[in-house]
């Protein structure tokens, strides 16, 4: 037993990879978690009772999305985030920066904070890190999250070392800006793939009475190899007591390899976002269900997979109603692949409390090589 | 007890309103009834579990969408639509004349029948009366409806009179191409808005020996009171000992009128459509959940309902999922709007039980007049 806060309890290690819990006034939530992405207070397509039958304790939403669609004053009217969509348990929600940063238009940054426009309607907005704090606050999320400045992944190193540097300003102002009976608050670590300047910036977020680290700016579009190596470097240097957060990466095998190095917590729009293009994930790693081979395959999606629609359905029927446009295509496919993310989370903490974290690793990596293949579109941060 | 035959039996009268069974080898149907439309063999965003559990056990499926998507031959090797779809119980598939008229390109007609090309990728296609019976044969269907000629609402007297020959002479072939072990055929009355016509060419329909009798061509464009009041001529003279179908027309007030003329069967997209762009039925009447009234209201849909999406979401949730352009929203009103066909038509069955139709139609007429009101847009036939 190792590691222990309030809100935080590490139960189990496994060489780097931890068994944890972390306790948010809404309930507790078993680490490594996925969570799945609720960006306009709604995991799309799924029921909040699905989400939770496939194996979620936490679910993230957007607040930029929220701010500007039904906005903050409506959620917090209709008693906070979670039960305005109906969830009976925790939400992270992200900082909203990420998405002035890439949705909004006419995004200005400046030492105070950011002024955009919203990507609807036009309407003039701001965010600085108080706000941000504020926002989240008002939304009545569980973890909230420090604004941060999230360079491009070409960025040159002065405006990497640029956004860490202000990141660190703002999260103290954030730090500052906290109210008695508010989330938790999470910050976030920048330095692109620059090993001195991520390290650096790491012990100045670390060094913070922040609840959880982030590591942020990663999977941006740079190179996956220099990603994962930046993971394998800073995530075991990230603070042990404190919950240790991989923002917006999530195929199986980045999940693996993060556990791996020490990270408890992921969140990415990958099962959602491609189950509404056709894309299913198995056991046997990832396929189209728009494949011609499956106009007539009487199998479900995955046949090691129990899921309801794994025990209802088949290829052939969900090809059909990928290719006539039904929606309900979208939500089962969505289903389904948030079922299996759900069984693999549980898989990877059963294998750490069981000392066999390594094996299970190889044997999926494996059986994902082995399968009918096909690299998954990633889905970004975010 | 009057009218009976291996398939259907009328259990109870209550002035004209008629409580009866069809019994196909799928299983059997209280009548009235109310079939879903499952075009393209999904009730669009819902799983065939939650169509049961709105109140359902016959969904109507379009032979034109099958033969185009996913084929005749995918869905006979997968063993019939219902199997296809993992729907346990009957299905009822239209001719596909009507797709042909009103979606096909290059629509030809001649006395042999129907030749036009796929509105997905222009492939030449054609459908006899014998055509249509083997086609729905091979779909596995349990009731299906002979191809008939359904003139436009404007159409002349001409126009209708030779529409009524062919689609008796239409019904002769089809009822020489049945084969053993196949669906039960319903023939299709015809006739426009023209008393003497509608009423000559239902005496040569029923005067075959086919296993139900439909009153098509209505609600094709022409005035609604001019429709009502041929369901009330007609109706009443449909052969009592074999079940009534009034084809694609389907609001509450078409319902109670129709039931009450002695009418058993209805289909229409009007629940299910409608819910897509945001129309909400209730027992005070239909509204749009786009209202900005509703945007902080934390009431249900429908503060009578006991539905899934009553039981746990609000109407400032709903709201913010419609305006969101969320596709959970669809899901949403369409799981409601059809759980209110469902206990409605359970209403109805009770209320001719209990020999107190009249009364409930009266409290039901009421009951939409008093609420927050809006006529809805008419889904129209198919």
């Amino acid at each position: 037993m190792t590691g222990s806060s309030p809100h935080f309890e590490v139960h189990a290690r496994d060489g780097e990879a931890r068994l944890s819990v972390l306790t948010t006034r809404s309930g507790s939530v078993d680490l490594p978690a996925f969570m799945p992405v609720g960006t306009a207070a709604a995991v799309k397509a799924l029921s909040p009772a699905e989400v939770r039958e496939a194996g979620f304790d936490l679910v993230l939403a957007n607040t930029y999305h929220l701010m500007l669609r039904p906005s903050v004053d409506v959620v917090e009217r209709a008693g906070g985030i979670a039960r305005f969509m109906s969830w009976h348990g925790p939400v992270l929600t992200d900082s909203g920066g990420y998405q002035v940063f890439s949705l909004a238009s006419r995004c200005k940054v400046s030492e105070e904070g950011v002024r955009f426009q919203s990507h609807i309607d036009g309407a003039p907005l701001s965010l600085s890190p108080e706000e941000a704090c504020t926002v989240q606050h008002r939304l009545g999320t569980d973890v909230a999250m420090a604004l941060d400045v999230c360079p491009p992944g070409g960025a040159g190193v002065d405006e990497i070392a640029s956004a860490c540097s202000r990141t660190t300003r703002w999260l103290d102002r954030a730090l500052g800006a906290r109210r008695e009976g508010g989330p938790l608050l999470f910050g976030i670590v920048q330095g692109g793939v620059d090993e001195a300047r991520r390290l650096a910036h790491l012990e100045e977020v670390a060094s913070r009475p922040v609840d959880g680290l982030a590591l942020g700016g990663l999977s941006v579009g740079e190179d996956m190899d220099l990603t994962r190596s930046m993971v394998s470097l800073a995530a075991p240097r990230m603070d042990a007591d404190r919950p240790r957060y991989l923002m917006g990466m999530g195929t199986p095998e980045d999940i693996l390899h993060a556990v791996g190095s020490g990270i408890d917590l992921f969140d990415c729009v990958l099962p959602t976002r491609n189950a509404r293009n056709g894309q299913v994930f198995t056991s046997r790693g990832r396929y189209s269900i728009k494949w011609s081979c499956w106009r007539e395959d009487p199998d479900p999606l995955d046949p090691e997979c129990g899921c309801p629609v794994c025990r209802t359905f088949d290829r052939r029927y969900l090809r059909h109603l990928f290719v006539a446009g039904e929606m309900l295509s979208a939500r089962l496919l969505t289903l389904h692949n948030l079922a299996y993310y759900g069984s693999f989370m549980r898989s990877i903490r059963d294998a750490i409390r069981g000392g066999r974290f390594d094996q299970l690793r190889g044997a999926m990596l494996d059986g994902y090589a082995g399968g009918p293949g096909g690299q998954p579109d990633r889905g970004g941060a975010g």
